[in-house]
């Protein structure tokens, strides 16, 4: 039987633990709430049971090899403190790898959420087989990570690939990180409800107007419909939301010139909406992606839906491929697991 | 006697050959006009008539490993072509690396200008012993190279490190390369003369304006020379150019979390006017700088050029380090050497 690792995927609503063999099978997964009103150390508690269960269950058939965990934040690899820690009260600074180690008696990696979501799809998703790879994670925020030569790349202390404070717009809307005009302000679900906030706020959108009022649910999901049922400020919201992730996409692809682009994270399902505003701004603005673009990149990306392999056009290491993830919240779990068996 | 390469800085005025022993000692220089007007076949006869003189010449002291010769556009590494060459009329889409090694009967590798001097800097300049850096080349555009692991970093096809096309400024000033508002429209020397023929236009500059039409030889060197004079109208030209360097060093930042980023090229001569500003924006403006930045970058910077070591605080794994150049034109000489022998 094979050695295996555990991912656990902590966030501000939920937390998952997944105990994953070492070639890429789910063993078994776990999802929590995270009562965050409990504390920081009672949800390490709720996390170490957990994860010692798991491993206890499968230490029969193969060794465990180590835990890693994907948090939202900044981290610090060196120490394994979180320095940012927005969503999860009590945990910046506080020595969070140390402590679980010490409580696992194991091996214990601390990673950015983004960064193991990226290792994932790159591990089992849709970049398999693609070494070097970036995903953009579409939630709140935009999270970001970058895969070389099949690893994280963490760059000096593990803050590399901060995609959602990319500048996009120098004098635009202000980002609570105290830049104005950043990435995850125009392109991410948060990014959606100011836009239509405003939109209803001019007067100029009432089917948003009506849906605002009538659903408490009203959301990402609510515009998206608008916009398929073809209303005008709906659209135009995915319009502005496609244009700054195009430019966004632009600058990664003229820096880092990486075979594939995995766009993630919920609001990424809005693909349809966006994407024809963010493949035309990322051919005009991108000098790297105009040399190296798919003749037809929509329709690529249509076809790997249909189930031809989104590698192939990255294998020829000719074409830029900027594609949708297919591992959904999966991918931080599979991430995670690996991180603990590659990290060095 | 040491092992030797040969490296060529192929400039749109200079076409400068050098051979350079394995461990990094500048054996010999040559300096020849680089005679647009005679053709391309002229170019490559001078430039390998060169190369076979130099390596003849040392090879009785130790093996000539090949050729690295720095070009200024854009590479396709896997065919060794020219995708883009603005400057040298004739060498897009040419085979000039297989033309090259047969005259030769040698390894030549061709690369890209601003990628060699990164190398040339990581090696033997200010970066030296860190293995993690950007350089970013501020001349008449924006050159750009990433150095990983002490190796050029390519990406997919030789194209990684195109700084200069990063988007500054979404509605800004064209691009030759069909962009808007890309960096180097703002932080290069021709920005620098565009911003001055504006600001003289305006007629809001008149020490602009005087000096411009008094010298013949009007340039940047000029509007630097107003700025530390106290002349407001350079000061601002100044102040933008290092606003949007600094944009464009926080999205740097933010993504790659290198070590050390290097400002070479001419224009960073001007680094007293402009730097003041660049760092302004890039504390503002990246979230990873902020949290890595060294307590006073700039007098940080000012010691290194007074002979202390720049790699002091990088080396701690801990802090950005933005700083100057040092070894000037050499730089893309001493990396095309290198590369010669690095390249796979």
């Amino acid at each position: 039987m094979p050695d295996f690792s555990i991912g656990v995927d902590l966030g501000g609503t939920n937390l998952r633990i997944a105990a994953v063999s070492a070639p890429g099978e789910m063993l078994e997964k776990v999802t929590l709430g995270t009562k965050l009103a409990l504390g920081r150390d009672h949800i390490i508690d709720e996390m170490c049971s957990a994860i010692q269960r798991l491993s206890g269950k499968y230490k029969a058939t193969g060794a465990f090899l180590g835990a890693g965990i994907g948090v939202p934040g900044l981290i610090d690899l060196q120490t394994g403190m979180m320095r940012k820690a927005v969503n999860l009260p009590g945990w910046e600074n506080y020595p969070a790898r140390a402590e679980i180690e010490r409580r696992l008696s194991a091996r214990v990696v601390l990673e950015n959420d983004a960064r193991v979501a990226a290792l994932g799809e790159q591990w089992l998703g849709v970049a398999r087989g693609v070494p070097n790879m970036a995903m953009l994670t579409l939630g709140t925020g935009i999270g970001g990570g970058i895969v070389l030569g099949e690893k994280i790349w963490h760059g000096m202390n593990g803050m590399a690939g901060e995609f959602g404070h990319v500048t996009v717009e120098p004098e635009g809307y202000p980002c609570a990180c105290g830049n104005r005009g950043c990435s995850e302000r125009y392109a991410s679900a948060s990014a959606l409800l100011r836009m239509a906030r405003e939109a209803v706020a001019s007067g100029q959108a009432p089917s948003l107007a009506g849906a605002a009022s009538a659903d408490a649910e009203f959301g990402a999901k609510s515009i998206y419909s608008l916009a398929i049922q073809g209303d005008e400020a709906a659209r135009r919201i995915f319009r502005t939301f496609g244009r700054y992730l195009g430019i966004l996409l632009a600058d990664l692809v003229n820096v880092l010139n990486l075979e594939m682009y995995v766009i993630g994270g919920g609001a990424s399902s809005a693909w349809d909406a966006f994407a024809p505003t963010m493949f035309e701004e990322l051919r005009q603005r991108s000098i790297v992606y105009a040399a190296t673009a798919p003749t037809d990149p929509l329709r690529d990306s249509s076809r790997k839906e249909e189930g031809a392999s989104a590698q192939t056009a990255s294998r020829s290491g000719q074409e830029t491929v900027i594609t949708r993830a297919v591992l959904g919240s999966d991918a931080g779990l599979y991430g995670a697991a690996r991180v603990a068996v590659t990290a060095v």
